[in-house]
């Protein structure tokens, strides 16, 4: 019972450092979002997709959350106005971005002249559902090849979403994924949710998750 | 720094579990396998073939773990001699399968009756690299619309394996994957990993698979 108690703490403290993120945030009229997946569904390349079509519309910082490495980091760099990178190492910190760690890359950001941070979570559908970072928005990516039975196997990181994004769309042909029963099981989970049908490597879709996300952004700066 | 010792001390009583269960299953000369990957690269397909090609040959029992569902277990229960459904529920027991899960599964199967019983961990690359089980073999399915990168973003899973599969190898002309470089990144980090190329989906390569495990399940037999 011990080891859950400590677990709680771990995840009340997260919480409140995560509440002093998001008030720093509204201060300086940032928007954040939050985007998790498995590995490999493709957040680095919906990242750079959206930096593509934002350029000269918004300036956006980027924060990559990584176990180990910095390759995406690497690939993102020259394309936003900054790019900060956190390697969440062993256990317990390796599987979630925590709110502590975006407290410490908010001090590497230039806020009062950034409209939007887009933060890469570790590639887990697990851990990072249980933490919050300060966020406005929280987005799961969802790749075709995964299969349509994630949200029942990972229920959690789809009930508090925003927003789901099914990639791989070009790969349609060449899997068994049906569509229609996976918005079923997420809308079953999260009647709000929004969902975006986009492929990173076709650009297909990704126009409107771009305009969704600028109307929030938008709509976010006035209301301040 | 409390944070951090709560969990060594977690990982060394998880140690000595699974040392408990190895003896065990070594007194019931039952081989185990530990199968680990990404969610949706395909450990409950691997499971469903490696289960059809060894019939009337070996007797298999399969332990599922899963956060929340039942889906894989119902998949697997009439193709096996015994099937435990272990469901990890919240955190931080739900991003990985924990020896003392795997102690009580074990009283759930008949273990003389048994000569071999394939784990399927939690959908997650980072938690089951840290959670020993009591396994005879380390198992990481990777599958090719992940990306040829995630040796070098999720180092540790495949430090310890002793096979690497590289699944849904009917994708190549699909996907964007360097099966070199990965092969590169794999051995740079465990030059004695064994590889295998698979698709589950038109039975490429599973009878290899299936091969190596058994001469290593008969091996494991003869030696006791």
């Amino acid at each position: 019972m011990k080891k859950i108690e400590v677990i709680q703490n771990v995840l009340e403290a997260n919480d409140t450092i995560a509440s002093r993120n998001r008030q720093l945030l509204d201060k300086h009229k940032v928007f954040v979002i939050n985007i998790m997946s498995a590995p490999g569904a493709g957040k680095t390349s919906l990242i750079l997709e959206t930096l593509a079509r934002l350029k000269g519309r918004l300036n956006v910082a980027v924060i990559e959350g990584d176990v180990a490495s910095t390759v995406d980091a690497e690939k993102v760099q020259s394309k936003a106005k900054a790019v900060v990178q956190i390697n969440t190492g062993k256990m317990p910190e390796s599987c979630s971005l925590m709110a502590v760690m975006i407290e410490s890359a908010l001090k590497d950001i230039p806020l009062n002249d950034i409209d939007l941070i887009l933060i890469e979570n570790v590639g887990n559908l697990i851990c990072p559902a249980e933490f919050a970072l300060g966020e406005h928005k929280r987005v799961v990516i969802s790749s075709l090849p995964e299969g349509d039975d994630k949200p029942i196997k990972y229920p959690l990181i789809f009930v508090d979403a925003d927003a789901v994004i099914i990639n791989k769309m070009d790969l349609l042909p060449h899997v068994d994924f049906d569509i229609a029963a996976f918005r079923r099981s997420v809308t079953g989970l999260n009647p709000k949710v929004e969902f975006f049908e986009v492929s990173c490597k076709t650009g297909e879709g990704i126009d409107r998750w771009c305009s969704w996300m600028l109307e929030r952004v938008e709509t976010n700066a006035a209301k301040r």
